[in-house]
């Protein structure tokens, strides 16, 4: 029989919350009887009390699972007791790497309903194919003389012809698939010349392959004016780990909240589970409040379930979000409310 | 007798309409004879029929003037003579970093008569301090295996205490005489560990010694969603060279246009002359149709006139820009007529 193996890392503030209504959701989709999940207790207060953030054991364990839904962790930046970056760093990160998440997946639509800060937003719906394992994020920094008016800290940006090509690769076959075909390279490489190179380089060879995929190049800077004048414009962008993370951050403002963006953390090869979470943090000024959108968990699992094979699905619960947004008024609702209703409409 | 001495370096593309009616203006605010200019024919063209850049005698010649009044380089995208990125590296960085431009100064007001593409832009007037001779822009990369597929291309951030103070401090000394005193540090020091840190011990020192200015932190990334959500909170912002680049064309955008943004690219110390340029770039697309907006040029001679000595030229250019926007309409103008509508009110 198939069952849907799944780690479960609620993790902090929000996370608990958004994600049981994400779990509900994805059980109303294919059926209860056809998910299992083994939750693991990561984040402040798992570190608060044991000093562990996540061990070689329980990434093992971890590792077993078919599949990673995942909350957020992040303590109160006012939280003095736990290192600012920490749990970011050694449980959000350190999934991304050691399970070899090549592709950051994010799309960014406007759904009806959702409120766009932009006077004239248009009709977006684009994807960001955000490169997952290198870049500034590969924590190859240091700093001499540190603490002193002589320090040099240095952070190295690694870009790989392996890692730029299968991110790259991903996004055209992604393309390949849409309505407009067309991939937009965002760098920088008037400023950053070899690792921009490279990335043009593979894109250019990557692109050879697809004659029906169009792609074009723009520098990170000027993306910033088009995603705020014009974010129809897009199809696929397609970028490096760092202006990846900003630009998914202005792409989710713009549409209508980072309350709605969703994310997969995508293993291509096979040989770990991908993880499945929505762009926004822990938001600890309302954990625990149920104020919080459970939307962006909600549309993570309609990845996954896209991802691992159960399609229909997929589109069943995309198809009750959109109508579950497309009716909001201003009547607020609790996180669970939003997932009974989305998970009734499934 | 007292002569404004400038370096003028038109550039490419719409750069020399552009500060044709920002040199007009500025000789309306302080009198034609009161201005001595030396025009520097750098860019494209110069290139194209030099192999030349800018050579180490004409850097010396520049540096002879008390400040420079700069329009854009860059060629077509689709100029295949010009290698990409080459005019911006050899003139404009060249420029930045051997003239140790420590600070690149750039407001962002929503002037009345500005079309933000928000839907509520609300009271937008904050100044970003950017760090402008360091980071990733010190162009300490480079790759190996180059042109394989087992390519390694590094790009390092360099940044060191000596150049993350000096722009700091004049960030807290700029905040110290505006109203709201605030200045908020945009890092990503959970991931960049290292400049993170060096980035916030740094804040913190200088912080103190301006008790009356408080400040607070926040990641690049977040911030895409307040510059888009509340512009209107920033009053200070302070960030390094690359984070700089990609925050203010967004500043730019939400406040009409990178039409109307300027900047300077100041030497804090006397070593060499400060630079004055729109954000925008040469505009290839509409070079010689009188289309640009000279506005930004415009405003960059104002930021000239005030940190030169004018400070009382620079209030007549601003308050002429001001009334000149709050009267636009449809009505399309040319650069030359927007120039000396402007130069008239002045
Ligand atoms: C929490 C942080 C480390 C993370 C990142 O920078 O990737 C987040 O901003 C994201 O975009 O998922
Ligand atoms: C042209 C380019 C090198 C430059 C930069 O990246 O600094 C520009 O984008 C700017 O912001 O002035």
């Amino acid at each position: 029989e198939n069952v849907l193996d799944l780690a479960l890392i609620p993790g902090d503030g929000i996370g608990p919350e958004v994600t049981a209504e994400a779990l509900k959701v994805l059980k109303a989709a294919i059926g209860e009887d056809n998910v299992s999940t083994t939750e693991y207790g990561l984040g402040a207060e798992h570190w608060l009390a044991t000093g562990e953030t996540l061990t070689d054991e329980t990434l093992q364990a971890i590792r077993g699972h078919q599949a990673i839904l995942f909350g957020a962790v992040g303590a109160a930046p006012n939280d003095t007791r736990i290192p600012s970056g920490l749990l970011e760093r050694e449980i959000l990160l350190k999934l991304r790497f050691a399970f070899d998440h090549a592709v950051n997946f994010r799309p960014s639509v406007l759904y009806p309903g959702a409120t766009s800060p932009l006077a004239n937003p248009g009709d977006i719906d684009f994807v960001v194919f955000r490169e997952g394992t290198e870049g500034l994020y590969v924590g190859n920094g240091g700093s001499m003389r540190t603490g002193t008016k002589y320090e040099v800290a240095n952070e190295t940006s690694v870009n790989t012809a392996y890692g730029v090509e299968r991110v790259v690769r991903a996004a055209f076959e992604y393309a390949q698939n849409r309505e407009r075909k067309h991939v937009t390279l965002l760098h920088k490489h008037n400023v950053l010349v070899h690792a921009g190179h490279l990335w043009n380089r593979i894109v250019n060879e990557v692109g050879e392959e697809f004659p029906d995929v169009t792609h074009d190049y723009l520098h990170v800077d000027a993306a910033m004016i088009f995603l705020t004048t014009d974010p129809g414009r897009f199809d696929v962008i397609l970028t490096d780990n760092m202006f990846g993370d900003i630009v998914t951050d202005l792409a989710a403002a713009v549409t209508g909240g980072i309350g709605l963006a969703a994310s997969g953390n995508l293993n291509i090869n096979g040989t770990a589970p991908s993880m499945y979470e929505p762009v926004h943090g822990s938001a600890p000024d309302i954990a625990g409040t149920q104020k919080a959108d459970p939307t962006a968990a909600i549309l993570s699992a309609a990845i996954l379930l896209e991802q691992e094979g159960y399609a229909d699905a997929a589109l069943r619960v995309n198809k009750a979000v959109w109508e579950d947004l497309a009716a909001r008024d201003s009547t607020p609702r609790t996180t669970q409310e939003i997932g009974d209703a989305i998970a009734a409409a499934v």
